[in-house]
């Protein structure tokens, strides 16, 4: 372990790939070796790249890697899919355009999945940025698919995030808005030859105008991913942003948000194993069975477990804010 | 309250209303409230209607509600809107077309954030779900918007998963259908008046015919929710499903998974209220700037947080897996 951290540290990428499948499979040793190297990150630039599903953002991260490159900056692509709700593995995209930059060594990709019951964006994807933030990657692109709770979630962990629409995206686009204008720091309008390129454009400006009092002003870019255009101002806008984070109190406030959800991220996973463990000790036929013939209910039996897991007096008052104490149910001895 | 419930169970639609706001606004009263009215549940077939921004899901549900009023069943909907990461309220959408059954008592319609930390559906939806199945309804339908989490955790409290896909999806259906494939029971391809709408059809066929032994396989139809086309046939598959639930083993495997998600579901929220109050009280100015000066690390401070939660012997041991005592961060006393 000691020698494959040094290996990944100094850049080798099959070491750095071992390393995220051993956080990704959330093996015990990974919450020491996080400790270990959480000093050594917090240079990368860490880019979230959103949007529905079919605008383009595969295409359009392959440029904008193009761009980093000819920019000098060695790039990490975390490419984040849905995953199975059942085998608990990603379903592998075949992320076909990203691919010929599978020799330069300056470019790591990666596919990963959003298990886990906390929803969202994995763990795994945070912990593996600390991870390539710690092995030397410039820039950081966490892509992520989907209007749901991924994208909700990528404020979380990105320092930038550019929100890429598309002309014709149908009656959902207004449900979509009001979210993506609170998460977007630059908008990519993507297949601008498209019809439909300058509604969109005039909407997205139009809810911008509703804010007041902003300290940054979320540039809206028109896009080609195909052919490149508009790219290169879209990078320039990205790390401009970057730059604004470093020199605005916005940016530390930012931060110090992004420090506390971490925390809680990190207390509810340690929370969330010692759940799964307790309550698949405590699900028993019988239980089940009490279950299935609602004899009992789940949230009598989450209480038993609950009473197992904290010290009495919280399992009491504490996790479920009673005073009174609470009916206990008959199917535990 | 006693009160409120007794109007809401004999069907009194302002009293439902304000019963589920209490649930969603998570007072300390709803535990026990449901605790009450779970064993009065169990009767509603519990219809899960997702897919992705655009595909007309609104429209093919007010036409569904329609097809069911027509076979004499009271229908409630909950609308599942993404979340606003900040202000923690749902997006209201303007649900239109569904608006014209608001003068219909047999129908009920009610918007819903995904808010929670805990990601994708909210514990809201399901708890209202409980709500409205003792109140009397006999179809509860769940609308979800989005490819992400919240189409993923339908089928934790669905009976019967109604997926919509379109024609002209885009490239990123490939990431999609896997995930699909495993959650829907029903499929309905809408807008089939479109161009593209053979290839959609056949390559869901296609994908179906890779799992062997099934014991339902989902049925394909062809829908134009806009005028009604194919609808009756959609909702016959759908009750269809329904009666096959109740006669198959594979229902009751399919309850027993979704009792032993809900005891899961309802420990990780007292266990997630706990550590939001914790480290809420732990998150100091000085912890902070601690943080932000990276002289300590998240897994540090989750540690001692952790500590606090837990009795000793499973905070060190439990919750991490770490049978060595570990790195105490010189931040706590």
């Amino acid at each position: 372990m000691e020698k494959l951290l040094e290996k990944a540290l100094a850049g080798d990428i099959r070491s750095i790939a071992r390393i995220i499948s051993l956080i990704e499979n959330d093996t015990p040793e990974k919450d020491e070796l996080l400790k270990r190297i959480y000093p050594l990150s917090g240079r990368a630039m860490v880019l979230g790249i959103t949007g529905s599903p079919g605008a383009g953002k595969s295409t359009l991260t392959d440029k904008v890697i193009e761009s980093f490159r000819r920019r000098g900056k060695k790039v990490a692509v975390i490419a984040v899919d849905p995953s199975s709700p059942f085998s608990g593995g990603a379903i592998l995209a075949d992320r076909i355009r990203m691919q010929r930059h599978t020799g330069d060594p300056g470019v790591y990709i990666r596919s990963m999945g959003t298990r886990g019951s906390l929803g969202g964006l994995s763990r795994g994807a945070k912990e593996s940025l600390i991870l390539l933030d710690a092995c030397g990657y410039d820039v950081i692109i966490i892509e992520t698919v989907g209007v749901g709770q991924s994208e909700v979630d990528i404020i979380k962990i990105a320092d930038t995030v550019c929100v890429v629409l598309v002309p014709g995206m149908g009656d959902d686009i207004q449900i979509m808005k009001a979210g993506i204008m609170e998460i977007a720091n630059v908008f990519a309008i993507n297949k601008a030859d498209k019809p439909g390129v300058d509604r969109v454009a005039a909407e997205v400006r139009l809810m911008l105008d509703l804010v007041k009092d902003r300290s940054w002003t979320p540039p809206v870019h028109l896009t080609v991913a195909e052919d490149g255009t508009g790219v290169e101002e879209l990078v320039d806008s990205l790390v401009a942003h970057g730059v604004f984070l470093k020199e605005n109190p916005d940016g530390v406030r930012r931060e110090w948000r992004r420090l506390a959800f971490e925390v809680e991220a990190v207390l509810l996973q340690s929370l969330t194993r010692l759940a799964e463990r307790e309550w698949s000790a405590h699900r028993t036929d019988e239980v089940m069975n009490l279950l299935l013939s609602r004899r009992t209910n789940p949230y009598a039996v989450a209480e038993d477990v609950l009473r197992k897991i904290l010290p009495c007096d919280r399992a009491d008052r504490g996790a479920t804010e009673e005073e009174d104490s609470p009916d206990v149910a008959a199917n535990d001895g």
